[in-house]
Formats: structure tokens, C-alpha cells, sequence
């Protein structure tokens, strides 16, 4: 078979950092994070808002739990059974996550989108709405009576910290991420495009905002490719929660009105790979800063036989509970990862599989390494264990990442 | 499609526990366990031997593990690469698991054989071994040369105890049961069976004895069956460990000689009851009695579309980190339950099922229902949760076992 000659594109343009970046970078956008009495007894911001200043763009991935929650339910209708449409704003409470509750949950999360619609001016079916925290009890209604009209009041362009704040749960920091670059791409020759958003975890919610003038379909395209390496490969629990929500809004406001950018162009190429990075550290934030979580772990998996392959190992590595737990106790036992390696069906050679913590050879020719463990931690430090898997079977790679103990 | 007519067998026989009963209670079996010193400092028993006084059918299923450990190799190329023949003693030590130890961990494994085979007097490959304890280092020799001749000459008809509690790691208790049946086959009339075994626990290992009459190849398809329904469906981690192993011997001694049972007989029957009731007792030791685990945590899942799809409910409800965790903290957010039951990927309408853990309900029509906690969890008690899952899409079942926190 003759390999497909490779296309020569025009260079990335580089992605520049914005400090202190999140859900408002991207021009087009307000937020705002205020006290809505989910939590009771506390000034506690648990209502958020994410609002685009016109009816924008906008593309959504939601959970596959079977037990969705009624506001994923509800999202989902609004955006008229695709997963893609035009909304003004995102409302998302902390707190009661509004989830097995029925047709009376459902009602309270309709209620709630039509509060915001009011405030806004604009329609039901244009406001989506998340919710996260306990699950099994219907949310009241009065914190959004109450906190509907104050969001809507003080979105502003710096709101996008309250609003990261606002929508914690167990996770300790806010997450936010922002990058913006100027195209290369000589449709939009001066234009430059920001990206952002925030996020939590363990159940996944994230916000992601951007600038660039996309349409609703290729939003999604978009967002789907970017989540498949990024939020998809974070281990916290063994599945999807009944509330996991992912929304991407694109006001266009970067480039002049009517310049939608097209698939297969290098503007597309450029937006995905901001979309990627943006996404790719807010996985890593969810991973890292969940309770109990006190150190990151990275498991890349190289020279798997296909993708399916690859995906299968670091998974089963991420999800070890023997794994995770070893690593918290710092017993650092890594045969078990090896072993995790062993039960996950994937096609190699056991002989030929290379493992790797920190750089140190962990195993090689189907035997583990004698290596200094001690050495091995203290390098490894509190922040991140990197273990990386060669199975030596094929090109195929993938990286996932996890905390070191299970959320409490 | 018509139904298969249902046939008549004759009643099964009532099966009589052996009260301590354990892998030397069927007839034509020793056993002992001593100190080898794999442990050292102390006199801890760390070598396990249960002889047949004859070389007799065996049957053994093997870890999937890829990475599988020196001593399974070493097994199954002595059953010569079917997973049944004539032995005459399985040997086990523990502290040791001989895994991801390379050439060298195969030597050990064939010199331990070795050892035993010239006490015994027979060819090496009648001598099956097994390892547990820590991975990744060669285990060394001289507890062996110490250890193999001391259990040989020891192996005695009430040495099942001390071999029980040879092979343990973790675990608190020894692991065992028998239990006997008056076979009610009129080709075996008057003849009084004996079933019983050993286990450990988190990685598994198990040896079931018998005096029923049985060829290699049913011993094999009688094992097969039996495990499918017991310690394939304990859940303590992820997967299957490098050591997995369980060894199913048939002495023939409750019968008279040249007479095995075949299969389709109402005495293959008996024996699979026999065979299933231990292995459940068993399986159910060895998902509650490991370090850390307070209590056993049952899962049935019925009214599944097929037994695949109630595999996968059970297994997604007994893996959950979060189930486990809820558990064992008695913050019982059943809710957890639900939410693993819903990414199970499982063929169900939500509103039909229904949840019941101790026979409270928790989930009806899709939503959580209201109930008492805390006198949930007070009749729960410390001993055993059961988790009932009706996924109301047909007539499959299943039920699986954990414990309610990871193992250390």
C-alpha cells in the first residue's frame, strides 16, 4: 500500500497565553458568578452565567449516562435533538446537580432557562442550562428566583473568575484557561482570535467561549475532535456522571460579519489546535484538583497496534485502583501498572513492552527493572508522575490523565 | 419460536457442609503448610502443598493477564498446553508472586516443581506451582530447598488448615469449605461425594479438591462453569493479576475405580451443584475479607435484556469507585448506584428500573426516592449490603460480590 504523500500546510501560528484568561476572553462574552442560596448558611457563589451578547453559534457534547440529569435533558431539547444551534446564554447552578429527579426536576430546570430568557430578552430555547453537586434531590426553585435576575444583572466582561468560582463543587482552585494567535490564514489577515473557558470536575462541566466565526456545525466538529483528547481522557470515575456537560460558543465578533471559516481550511487547523490546548489544560486542572487528589498522573501509551489499542491500555493503567492507590501511599509498587497493562486486551508482545516512570526504565523484556525507588519518588515530586508505555506493537498513541486517589 | 420442552431430573441431592471443612476433606488428598521463610523474621506459613495420593485428573483456569507470572507458565506448559491432565500436587508459596521476573523467575518455578516432584517421587510435570505476594523480584531459592521436602514430609490428611493458611497475603481469615452429597444416580447408588477447596484473595488463588470420579477434560468443563458464576464475579480490581489460578483435582476415591461420571448425567449435575456451592462460598470470602474491606457488598442485577448486558450492570455497579467509596464511608449517596448503572452501556428504558439496596427502594421511575438513611444503614449492618437492580428489559441475571473500599 503507498502511503498517502503528506500535505504541506502553512505554519501554526503560536498561541500566546493570556494571564489571568477564562470564559470572558474571547470578545462577545459576559459572566457572572453570584450567591444564589444552593448552599445555604454562606455568601458561597453557586450560580453562574455565561452570556453572549447576540444569539451565537453554539455546539454541545452531554453526557451517556442513561440517567441523564433534567438539565442535560433539557440542553439537549433546547438545542433541538442536534447537538448544535443558536443560544444567548449558558446558566449553570452549583450545589444540586438537579439529577434522578424526575418530571419535577425537569419543570425546575425549564424554570430556570425561562428566568434567564426573561432577563435577557431573548427565548427559552436560546438559554442551556448545567447543574452540578448532589444528586437525588429536587433543586428549589427560590435560589434561582433569587439568583436568576441578580446573574443576568452583573454579567460583565470581567465576570469570568466569579463564574469559574461559582460553579466548584469539591475541586479546591477555579479552572480557567485562555490563549489567543493571529490567524495565517490570508482570509482573515489581521484578524486574531482568542479562546477560552472554564471548568470543573469530578462530574465534568466546562464553558468554552471563543471569538473565531464558526458555524454551529462546525463548532461541533470541533469541539467533538477536542474533547475526544482532552476531557474524554481524564480518569475520575469509571464512567460518565448524569450531569457531564460540554458547551462551545463562537460569537464571531474576531473577524468582520458574514466570514464563517470553513472546514479544511488553515483557519479551521489554527482554531482547532487553540480549541485543543485550551482544552487539553483544563483536563489536566480537573484531574489534578479534585479532593484527595494531591499529584497529577500523565500515562501516555506509544507504539500501540491502532488506536482503540492505545486508548485500552491507558485506560485500564488510569483506572487501576491498585494504581492509583499505590501511588498516593507512595508505595510505588509499579508492577501493578504493569499488570494493568497485562489484563487490558490489547495485541503485543509482552517482551517487547517498554515502561517508563519519570524517565526511569520500570520494565523491560517482560521483567520488572531494579531501579531506585526511593530516587524514583523524590523526583517525581508531589505534582506530576508521568508513566509512559511502549508496547511495541505498532504507531498508534494516546495520553490520559488521572488524580492519585479516588474523589472522596 | 417454540420453546424448548423443559426436562425432568430426578432431584437434586441436598448438599451437607463439612464443618471445617477444606481442601483435604474430599478423600485421597494431603496437604500442609509450613514456614519456608519467604517471609522472613518470622515463622509465618508461607508454603502450601496439597498432594493426591495418586496421579489424578486436574483441571486449571489461568489468569488472561498477558504479563502472567513465572509459576502460571510454568503450570500450564506442565499441563502441556491444554488446561487439564494428571497431577500429582499443586505447590504454593506465598510472599512471593514470581511475576514480571523474566527467565530467571521461570528457573525458580521449574526448580521448585522440581524439589517437590523428587520428594514425591514423581515426573515434574505432575507438579503444578503457584506464587503469591509481591511482584517484580525474583524470588529466592533456598526457602524452597528449605521448604519443599519439610511440607512433602508433613502433608498429612488434617493438614488442610495449615495449607489454608499458608497461601494467604493480605487476608485476615483462611478461606475454606466442603460440603458432601449422597449421589442420587443410580450408577453411583450408595456413593457419598466430597467437594471442598481453599482460596486468597486479591489476586486469586484456589484449590478444589474432589472424590468424585471425574475425567481431566469434564474436571476442566465442570470448572469452567463453576468460576463463571463465583470468582469471575468477585471485583476487587480492575483486572485479572498476573497470578490468577485455580486448580480443580479428582481424586475418583468416592467411587469405585473405572467408573467416571460423564457428562449429561444426572451425577455430573449433583457434582456441578457441589462444585458451585463451594466455589460461591469461597467467592464470597474473598470479596469481603481483604485488608480494608468492613463488608460485603452484593450486587444482583435481574430483568436484563441478555446476560451480557447484566454482566455489564453488575460489573459497572461493583467497580465504581465512588459506590465503594460511598459505602465504606456510610455517606450511602445511592444515587452513585444509579449514576454507574446508567454508563454501563446497558439496553434499558430508565423509567423501568428499579433499585433496592437491603430491599428499601432508592430508584423507581427514574427518580431517587425518598427514604430513611440512617435506618438504612442501620439494617444494612456491618456485614453484608445487597444491592438489587431490576433493569426491567427482560429475564437475564446475574450477581457479583466486592468488598466496600479498595484493597491497600
Amino acid at each position: 500500500m503507498r502511503r498517502p504523500r503528506a500535505v504541506r500546510h502553512p505554519e501554526m501560528p503560536s498561541l500566546a497565553t493570556i494571564d489571568e484568561g477564562g470564559v470572558t476572553s474571547a470578545l462577545g462574552f459576559t459572566a457572572s458568578g453570584v450567591h444564589a442560596g444552593f448552599y445555604e448558611g454562606n455568601d458561597r457563589l453557586d450560580c453562574a452565567l455565561v452570556s453572549a451578547d447576540v444569539p451565537c453559534p453554539c455546539a454541545a457534547l452531554f453526557t451517556r449516562n442513561a440517567f441523564s440529569a433534567a438539565p442535560v435533558d433539557v440542553s439537549r431539547d433546547h438545542l433541538r435533538r442536534v447537538s448544535f444551534g443558536f443560544v444567548r446564554a449558558v446558566l449553570i447552578n452549583s450545589g444540586n446537580a438537579n439529577a434522578l429527579t424526575g418530571e419535577n426536576g425537569l419543570e425546575v430546570a425549564r424554570r430556570s432557562a425561562s428566568l434567564a430568557s426573561g432577563e435577557l430578552g431573548c427565548r427559552e430555547g436560546e438559554v442551556l442550562v448545567a447543574s452540578t453537586g448532589i444528586m437525588g434531590s429536587r433543586p428549589p426553585v427560590e435560589p434561582f428566583e433569587r439568583g436568576v435576575p441578580l446573574a443576568c444583572r452583573r454579567a460583565a466582561r470581567d465576570g469570568g473568575h466569579d463564574a469559574a468560582r461559582a460553579i466548584l463543587t469539591s475541586g479546591a482552585h477555579p479552572k480557567e484557561a485562555a490563549v489567543s494567535y493571529r490567524s495565517t490564514d490570508a482570509a482573515y489577515r489581521g484578524c486574531t482570535f482568542t479562546v477560552g473557558g472554564m471548568a470543573k470536575g469530578p462530574e465534568m462541566l466546562l464553558v468554552l467561549t471563543t471569538d473565531a466565526p464558526l458555524s454551529p456545525a462546525l463548532a461541533y466538529r470541533a469541539l467533538e475532535k477536542s474533547a475526544s483528547a482532552s476531557f474524554n481522557k481524564v480518569i475520575v470515575d469509571a464512567g460518565s456522571s448524569t450531569n457531564d456537560s460540554c458547551f462551545l460558543l463562537a460569537s464571531g465578533y474576531g473577524a468582520k460579519p458574514g466570514k464563517p471559516i470553513r472546514e479544511g481550511t488553515q483557519a479551521f487547523r489554527e482554531f482547532s489546535e487553540a480549541l485543543k490546548e485550551v482544552s487539553g489544560r483544563l483536563a489536566r486542572c480537573i484531574a489534578s484538583d479534585e479532593q484527595c487528589v494531591s499529584c497529577l498522573i500523565t500515562v501516555h501509551v506509544v507504539g500501540a497496534f491502532d488506536e482503540a489499542d492505545a486508548d485500552r491500555v491507558a485506560r485500564s493503567v488510569a483506572h487501576s485502583l491498585v494504581v492509583r492507590s499505590t501511588v498516593a501511599g507512595r508505595h510505588a509498587n509499579w508492577s501493578h501498572i504493569v499488570s494493568s497493562i497485562g489484563y487490558a486486551d490489547a495485541l503485543f508482545m509482552r517482551e517487547r513492552v517498554s515502561v517508563d516512570v519519570m524517565g526511569v526504565p520500570v520494565l523491560r523484556r517482560g521483567a520488572l527493572c531494579p531501579f531506585d525507588e526511593q530516587r524514583l519518588l523524590r523526583e517525581a515530586g508531589d505534582r506530576e508522575i508521568v508513566i509512559r508505555v511502549d508496547l511495541g506493537a505498532g504507531g498508534a498513541q494516546t495520553t490520559y490523565w488521572t488524580g492519585d486517589l479516588p474523589p472522596g
